[in-house]
This record gives structure tokens, sequence and C-alpha cells, in this order.
């Protein structure tokens, strides 16, 4: 199979309630779709769209998460309060995100196939989902002209990165990370096509340090309905940059970067992976493109394969950061969230870039957010970023 | 004593490295200054602004914290690496915030005096902290005018709300909470003055589950040198909204929450309290003056007087918000956040409120801020501001 080759095959399914499940499948024969068994979804699961009967007998259309403007910040805010509705919830110790028992006639999970490469499903308890039948319409909450109020459509969608529950992120193949990045790219051109779409967020939250319980190696797509607050931050950022000195800002801080070169952590063929001059995470690094692109789509195949080596390298990196007091490192707890341009407006002011980052100082000891962070957004770093870079830059040895 | 004679009484004194500390004395004979012994701090340790000795011998001046200037988000960054070098620090189960044992010759806490009503003082390991000598002037990091540098010029301060470590500011008498409020007043106006200060916080972290693992009742103040994100995004709204209507933005969200009255949980003579429309922590209430104001200082003696109450009345409802599964109430982790209008401008725009919220969802169970919340500033809320409200009201009756 050579790289011009289309090299992953893309399956799409349904599940028993209707959500979209697609196989991205990179392994002949691409066992998803094919060799193995691939299930129906049997569960009782209900039509997720179809009219919640209230206690009473009533039966009323569901209307889906809601969004509120918050007229003190400017930013919506997504309620998923219909989340709290949650049936049919697995037992706390299964993992949906496992494939289904080989031979079993019934999946517990959210997966109906025995094996699987990569796979994307939409998220069975989503912040964000449009309904059918409901207008993406603003109205006034009591009337208020000052409470602004809309459904909050859009997506969120959850991605498996290895069908091996004990595998990470940073332990798959270099052909398998390229297939996740297919994945992700794809995922960017669908769901910023949607109607009313503005921004793809591809993110992984790892770690019992930032809430996250289910140990398989997954992550999460976002598609907004809304810029989110940092992105339309980095917007104006970059517009008064460009204004002023006609160049693009994230450009400017690459070169910058390149320039100084006390933070660069990692350069490859087409990528230079930072610690930002001003990082306000106890580790922190953002990973770009020497090319300046808006987002995953844009990247060639040489970039995309690059990406995959880059990326892995600097992941096993970070699983070395912090080392436990007998010398044994400390799997990373993290956020990785791919900063891409927004679907509609700024393609050419904001740059692709992964800004990959964890709440912990050491091992044990975690950044917390209090007052200074959570009630006025002011950071206080507690380290300095060429600390950060000088430890990452030793474990490149 | 009558509410128009001065009933407190501040006394100003030195710790040994130069640190300022000032008792706020309400009840005769006035203990800190007086009838109890008041200590000079006899402790060993070093003036904080003297020059530091490196490892090969050589002397270098202090130059303090610093901060960066984030130019993807146009915010400052202060670092405080400079606390890593901590020295002297208390056994780990001493209380740096209890009074002198009595007769003790030396205390190894911040506070030397036998007994004391409440009191306030510079933070030993400060991120904000004016360095005599060190000019406040703008530097470019790396010498690249993308990133500069600035003095993280300031002040960090502790208040401790009571001698008696066993205490919350919940559980203190009117009386006390008066004095706390006559604290904070105090230290708006006097860190307001200072020079290069922008905005004072007056805010208190409480609960190990947003990492206070000092039990002992106290809250802290910064004077920062910048407008912090929250204020200076919500003075942007302010102004935005000024334009528009020609009115306060604030005070056309109270008196719109006052018309909607769902989200009401509160009224005194002088304050209300509600929770925001868009509140998007799982426990949040805002606190207001019925008067506009901008900031603490500004509130009359009658105000102050009837929020020391109301303030008590609202604590003591958060702590019974959830109750464990015997039925028990469990005490809430906050964050108790004062939003003062900034010194130096809006003024007029910015009105003194009071944000108070929780990451607690359920008893054990934590809100966490993974990659919607951290990395895109995009915040789901998982509950609503009505059902919020409606537990609190229960808690009225």
């Amino acid at each position: 199979m050579t790289s011009s080759v289309p090299r992953v095959r893309r399956t799409s399914t349904t599940l028993a309630d209707g959500r979209e499940l697609l196989y991205f499948d990179d392994t002949e024969p691409y066992v998803s779709g094919a060799a193995t068994r691939r299930l129906d979804d049997p569960r009782p699961l209900p039509d997720r769209f179809a009219p919640v009967v209230d206690a009473d007998g009533v039966s009323r259309p569901i209307r889906g998460p809601e969004m509120r403007y918050d007229v003190l910040t400017g930013e919506w805010v997504p309620m998923a309060a219909h989340r709290m509705n949650r049936t049919f919830l697995p037992p706390a110790d299964a993992n949906p995100l496992a494939p289904a028992k080989p031979g079993a006639a019934y999946s517990d999970g959210e997966i109906p196939a025995e094996d699987y490469d990569v796979v994307v499903f939409e998220n069975r308890f989503p912040s964000l989902m449009t309904v059918p039948g409901v207008a993406d319409e603003v109205s006034a909450l009591n009337g208020e002209e000052l409470y602004p109020v809309r459904p909050a459509v859009g997506r969120c969608e959850v991605i498996c990165f290895s069908s091996d529950s004990t595998a990470s992120l940073a332990s798959v193949t270099p052909g398998r990370m390229r297939t996740v990045i297919e994945a992700w790219a794809d995922r960017t051109t669908t769901l910023g096509a949607l109607d009313g779409v503005e921004q793809v967020f591809c993110f992984e939250n790892r770690g019992k340090e930032i809430g996250v319980t289910l140990h398989h190696p997954h992550g999460q797509i976002y598609a907004y309905p809304y810029l989110t607050p940092r992105t339309a931050t980095m917007l104006r950022q970059a517009r008064a940059h460009r204004e002023r000195t006609g160049r693009n800002l994230l450009r400017d801080v690459l070169d910058a970067e390149l320039r100084a070169g006390v933070r660069i952590v990692l350069e490859s063929t087409h990528w230079v992976a930072y610690v930002p001059a001003a990082a306000r995470w106890p580790v922190e690094v953002h990973l770009a493109p020497r090319r300046d692109v808006p987002d995953l789509p844009a990247l060639t195949d040489d970039e995309r394969a690059d990406l995959a080596t880059t990326y892995l390298t600097l992941l096993q990196r970070l699983d070395r950061f912090f080392v436990d007091p007998d010398g044994a490192p400390v799997p990373l707890p993290y956020i990785a969230a791919w900063h891409q341009a927004p679907v509609r407006e700024g393609r050419d002011d904001l740059r692709l870039h992964l800004q990959l980052f964890s709440v912990l100082r050491a091992p044990g000891k975690l950044k917390y957010l209090a007052g200074s962070e959570s009630a006025m957004g002011a950071w206080i770093s507690d380290t300095t970023p060429e600390r950060i870079a000088a430890r990452l830059q030793e474990l490149a040895r």
C-alpha cells in the first residue's frame, strides 16, 4: 500500500437509538467492516429524539440542550441538564468503549463490532445536539432581552484510538496514529459543514486528575455553534496583530520561538514543538506546523505522516516528564487540544496548533484553579516556561 | 458602643522579614494590641528584600516575581517561580495562622500575638510583590517585541477571619463578620492607592477540593497591576451596554432578576442574592447591593451592617446545600469572590457584587474543568440556574 492509495476505509453505521457510528479501518482485512463480525446494535435503546413521557403521562417532544448568553462575559453557556435524564447506564465497571465480545449476541458497550481500529460515534449524552424540528432561534429567557437563550445545536462525538483498553495514544503505532489524524481531519470537514456549526474541536482528556474515569484510550470532538472564548480571544489578538504588522500572529510566534531557541522542545521536517513564552500550566507544550495551515484537513500527506511520528515522540516524552520517588515514570494526566481556525471566519488569521498541558505540578501534586484563576481568569504560574522546556529537552537526550 | 463610633481598632506592626501585619480588633480590651501579650516577631527570617547569595558565593539583588504578556490572549501571566526558593517552611502539621501560644517566647506561626480578632498580613511567598529599587518597566523577553515582560508588582495578603482554627467564616458572629468587612474595605482603599495597582480582589478559597490544605478560616487579598481577564471582559460588556442603552449593566441584571423572581435566593433591606441566569458552576450565587456601588469602601454603615448578617445567612445556607447519605449537611467547598470596580477606570460601569461558587456537583463528586473549559474557555453546565435556586429557596423555609 503506497501513500497515494486511500489507506483508511470509512464505514458508517447507525446505533440502536439513531446515533451515527463510523469505523476508520486501516488494516486489511478491515476488521470492523468485513472479516470479523460487525453486529447490528441490539440494545433496547429508545430513539433519542422520541418524545418524553412525563410522570403524569403527558408526552412532550424533546427540546435538547439549550444555551444561555452570559451577559456579564458575552459567552454562551450550554446547559446540559437534559443529560440528567440518563437511562440505560452501563454498570460502573463496564467499559462502553470495548469491542463486542466475540460471538456475543448482545453488546453492552457502544461499539457493535468484535474488533476495530479507530472508531468515532456520537456521544449518547451530548452537551451539543441538533434536534430535528427544533428551530435554531434566539428567544428571551423570562421575557428579558438581557437573557438570550438558544438551542445548543452542534455535535459531540467520541473517538476511540484503539480497541485495546490497556493502550494509550502514546502507545499506538505510527500507522494507527495516522488513522487517528485522518479521523480528526474527516470529522473537522464533516462537522464543520453542518448547519450552525462555527468551530470544530478535537481533544483528549487523559487521567483521573482531570476527572476521566474511563481508561480506554479515547478522545472527543465537539462541534460548537459559537466561537469558544479562547478562539474568539485569539482571533481578536491575531486581527489586531495583522492590523499593526500585516502579518499572521501565530506565524510570528513560531518564528520568534525558532529565533529564541530556548523553549524549543522538538523539531521535525514539518513540525515544531515549543513551550510558549507565557505558558500558564505546570506543563505546557504547543506543536505547530512549519507551514501556515488553518486546520487539520489542510495538512498534506507528508505533513500528516510526519505528525504521526512527531506526536508520538512528544507524548512518549511527556509520559517521562515526572518520575516517582523510585525513579519510575509517572504517566502524565493531560489535556491535548487542537486549536483550529473557525469554519466561517479567521481562516487566514488563526493557525493550526496543538496545545498540550497538564495540571500536575509534581507526582501527586496538582495545580488547583482557585480564586484568582477561577473567579478572575488571572493565571499565576508556579514555574517558568524555560524550566518546562529544559526538562523536555533533557528527556530528548 | 454605637455605630457612629469607630468600632474597629487597626494596629499596624512589622514581621521579622519586614512584611506588614495589621490587627483589626473589634472587642474590648482590643486583645491583639493591649490586654494580652502582643509579641515582636522573634523568628530568624531574613529580610525578604535582602540580596540572595548564589551557590557560587555571588550576591545578587532579588528581582521579585515577573509577569509575561501572553500575546495569544492579551493577558498578563505572573510567574511565581521565585516562590520555589522557599526557606523556613513550618512543619506540615503546624498551623501558621494560629495565635502564638500563651507565654511562648517564640512563635512558629505568622501571627505574633496570643489572641486576635481579625488579622491581615502580607503573604510570605507572594505572586505579586513590589520590590524596592526594581523599576516597573516593560522589557522584551529574548529581545522579542512579541513577548513583553514586566515586574509583577502589587501585593498579596492573607486575612484571618478568626483566631479559632476550628471556626469557619459562616460560624463567626455578625460583629466579627462586620470586622472582616471593615478589613476588606480598608485593604481595598489602601492597596488601591499603591503605585501600579489597578484592581483589588478580596476572596476566600475554602475546602480541600480546591486545594486548600489549611483549615484555619482565612481568605486572601490580591492587588493586581493589571485588569484581570474577567474584570476586563465585564468592563467591555458593561461599556457596550452603556453605549447601547445608557444604563449600567449590572444594575439592569439585578432589576431583571428581581422582575423574573425565579432565581432570587434571599433579600434583605440593602442586599439581594440570586443565581445568575447563565450560572456555569454546579452551585453559584451572586450577592449584590440594591444601591449602585463600585466597591466595598463605598458601602454605608447600614449597608455594611446588613451585609454582615445577610452574608452569614447565605453562607450557612450553602453549608446545607448538599447532604450526605445519612442526611448530614456537607460543608460546601467554595470560592467567594468580591468583584469590585477597578481603581482607575470603570467606576461607574462596574458594580460591586460577590460571586460565590463551588466545584461540587454532589457529595464526593466534582465538576472537572477538562478540554472544553480549560483549553477553549467554553463552559458546559451540568445543571440549570433554576435548579440551584430552587434548592437554596427550599433551604430558606
